[in-house]
């Protein structure tokens, strides 16, 4: 029970893509993620996943159109969606999501990260 | 899938310790309340419950201590422990706890929000 500052947590790192777990609750995990620049495309078949934007701005491009997300906002892409993060500058997010959610759902690829680290 | 904007959102109300759905997933809700004052001493018996502070800070007391919890920090209150929010000064908070969570826990009071309403 101790409490979480997210800026302390995100100084910990600094590569792009590679969430880390930071809060677990319920089954659900909270994870920090840092981004640059594409992601790959892929969807979740049976997880939700909500992005909180803490630094920055991103777009969430799907397949029809992009939303772009920007700090002290947040979506949430429902299972079955196909999705792509993507970034021009660095940007900060908060994921929430069911424990074990992999970062890139039905697609195994260089951006895979299967155990991600509790920092 | 539409974004959501904290700080619009919060814009909408103004009473405190009321909470707001404002997303839902995997059978979790997000809300987000304001605060300020004492709330009432309860615990919730099934569900963990996460206080992510949006702007402000508050006191989650414990009955043996007491932890403050500044804008860009969250604390996660595991089920069965008993707690009480009090805020000298307005908060507002992002709370993400599993749908139908009571805000008043295991009592019910003048506090009690049984229906909070989706924004």
């Amino acid at each position: 029970m101790e409490k979480v500052n997210l800026a302390g947590k995100l100084s910990l790192f600094s590569d792009y893509y590679f969430p880390r777990i930071v809060g677990e609750l319920n089954g659900q995990q909270v994870k920090l993620v840092k981004i640059k620049g594409d992601f790959t495309w892929h969807q979740h078949d049976t997880e939700d996943e909500l992005f909180l934007v803490v630094k920055g701005k991103f777009d969430m491009q799907f397949r029809e159109r992009s939303v772009e997300v920007k700090e002290g906002e947040f979506l949430i892409v429902p299972r079955g969606v196909e999705h792509r993060p993507s970034a021009a500058e660095e940007c900060h997010i908060l994921l929430f999501e069911p424990a074990g959610t992999l970062n890139t759902g039905n697609v195994e690829n260089e951006f895979t990260r299967s155990k991600p680290e509790r920092i």
